[in-house]
């Protein structure tokens, strides 16, 4: 077995399992957000019991529209508030961020735990060595009934990756590369265990936008590999040498068409967002205020800044981040998905064109169908939005003071 | 001729004018946002000129829908954008604040200079004795052609208001009471100076939260006078002691049912706002975050904290004031407009209960018609969303710390 069907196998209370095995696992934590907890919600209530399997193991997060945009919006989160009442089960409905990051921050499980919850981008927990499962609304109302999951165990695929990044090349380029690599269908159904010295050296918020981005190549579950157990047997093995790994953009209409940065041709922009449950960690912020200190945002262009969580907006205004990205023209906006999933908070209209740190650029994912999304790192966004059109990273040589002055 | 009637005929070119007199005169600066500026740019385009009169003396905020919470408000943004690059004119497209903060940061006027917004809370220039004066988005476009405005000279009454609050009164409380008495037609299309010994003393903030709220009795100008000039000849003069002027709210469905904060039953609430172009300024965090310090914010209720400008959130986060937010519970957005006018950003549902520190609270103004929406100052509003229910000021002590460490 490798390191995913141990833990599948444990959950499931077997000796041993294999891919194609139909298994029911226990599930650690089962948590939606406010467009999917309340299809949960509806599903669940249908199902016509007086209480969830352990109200301690299901979570809801207000994250996709909050502040609410719209007065539908607001019924969703009134839906949940009111079943967290009845129910007792944990709401965060403060703004406390999104989803995957509160979970992260405030949801400690142990390695091996299965964390279920009704967003694609549940994988990014694998960072941490859950094993994290995307569903739908409905499996997630079984779950909240019966505190177990049906799946069948996936094949695994083995992405090893040594060595170490050139400069001006971050996680995110890493995932890019990746998904540019292997297509947006490349693991389908899949599980992928990361490994290699890159790969184990790397921080937590670069491990967690890696495997936030794994559901881009289609993988149901990411997971980093306990350097300490042996990875087991995987149907493929890929090896990457990191110095290999350009500084990336994958370009609309999906994360699979991705170009090297040098390559693209200097494309006039009007919006740069930075943050997400991808790029929206204090390290990302970090890289860019370097490039944002003493720097002001281009004519025509907005840029938006969006802390994942209310902790790491703590943590930008403690070290001084928020103070440069106001002096440089950006708007601090309150923490949650911003305009990633095109609901609210800088929607793009037909003509305009995005250089995103989010994990999505399909056509009308950040509003109209003629808007552009280029996603890449933080840095490049950053300096993309000094210059005014997407640029490699470098291109715009930091001014200095930052590390000095804020003593990291 | 009394102050307001000196200055109108200073920007006539005229020795007199009085009440009733058809004079044109010229504009020191005409503003619009992002909602009604776009409607001046499409009528400006059809008078067919090649410029405004003078593109220093026009400028432009967007604060109604920013970031933008739909792709028409981005097109809208976009308009603006477009017609700043051509025409020269100054543009605030990165979420600088609501307009009349913004207005009152970046462009001073002298006193008596003649200010036209499109937008009904043009009059807060009052406050600093600007002859502030709110039109449409059609005369805004022709002014913008011809650099001068046709106006009737109003008639103009005078409100004396002497003595001192009584504590937990604040400025707020002043404008509702007026309200209250005089209703919201009490003055329509007339002029008001303001007089006595507590009007004179007022801080700016405060100042600016009274012009602003002028409208809302229908008074097309606000004017603050200057205690150093006669106020000269006036329709009526109204006389107030300070001292018996109550904490007030305006209940639905508009401002002008004012009520003694004493006199509301316990009313549930589930969102408060805390910001707009009445009351976003740094007194008015202030006061709420002295409220707020060490308490947490009541289970289900929202409580939005909204800059009103990018100077006042970077003083907040200065004065420690961001940090005690978040720890209570309070959603920090980027500055601007906010949920105030039912736009985006905290939008209520059938059901929902706000207290607010906005100036409006028609049936629909911050989202459903069966939303209700209670006006009040930031100290009582702070209070409220600690007890979860209206309480009149002083039903929640503060717990302190607040004046010793942040040394104000």
């Amino acid at each position: 077995m490798n390191q995913i069907e141990r833990y599948l196998a444990a959950a499931a209370g077997k000796d041993e399992v294999h891919a194609g095995d139909d298994i029911t696992v226990k599930v650690d934590l089962a948590i939606a957000h406010d467009i999917t907890g309340p299809m949960a919600v509806e599903q669940f209530k249908k199902i016509g019991i007086s209480q969830v399997f352990d109200n301690q193991k299901v979570v809801f997060v207000l994250d996709h529209i909050i502040p609410a945009a719209t007065v539908e919006a607001k019924v969703l989160h009134n839906v949940l508030r009111e079943f967290s009442r009845e129910y007792g089960v944990k709401l965060y409905d403060k703004g406390e961020g999104v989803i995957h990051q509160v979970i992260a921050e405030k949801h400690p499980l142990k390695r091996g735990s299965i964390l279920i919850g009704a967003d694609s981008h549940t994988c990014t927990a694998g960072a941490y060595r859950v094993l994290a499962i995307p569903v739908g609304a409905t499996e997630l109302a079984a779950t909240m009934a019966t505190g177990t999951l049906d799946l069948e165990v996936p094949e695994v695929c083995e992405i090893c990756i040594e060595g170490q990044l050139q400069p001006g090349v971050y996680a995110k380029d890493v995932i890019l590369h990746l998904i540019g690599y292997f297509g947006t269908a490349g693991f389908t159904d899949q599980g992928v265990i990361y490994t290699g010295s890159l790969m184990e050296h790397l921080t937590m918020d670069d491990k967690m936008t890696i495997s936030n981005m794994g559901i881009e190549m289609g993988s149901m579950i990411s997971y980093f590999s306990d350097p300490a157990q042996p990875v087991g047997t995987v149907k493929e093995v890929y090896t990457f040498q990191a110095e290999d790994i350009p500084a990336s953009v994958a370009c609309p209409p999906n994360p699979g068409i991705v170009v090297k940065a040098e390559d693209l041709s200097a494309t006039k922009i009007s919006q740069v967002v930075i943050g997400s449950c991808t790029n929206g960690r204090l390290s990302d912020m970090l890289a860019a205020a370097e490039v944002l200190k003493g720097r002001k945002v281009a004519e025509g262009v907005t840029l938006l800044i969006i802390p994942a969580s209310v902790d790491i907006a703590q943590q930008m205004e403690d070290q001084g981040l928020n103070r440069i990205f106001r002096e440089a023209g950006g708007m601090i906006t309150s923490p949650g998905c911003g305009p990633c999933f095109g609901a609210h908070m800088g929607l793009l209209a037909a003509g305009d064109v995005a250089v995103s740190t989010t994990n999505r650029n399909f056509p009308g994912r950040m509003g109209h169908r003629e808007g552009k999304v280029y996603l890449a790192s933080p840095r490049l966004a950053a300096e993309s939005a000094v210059a005014g059109t997407i640029v490699p990273p470098g291109s715009v040589v930091p001014l200095g003071g930052l590390a000095n002055e804020l003593e990291f």
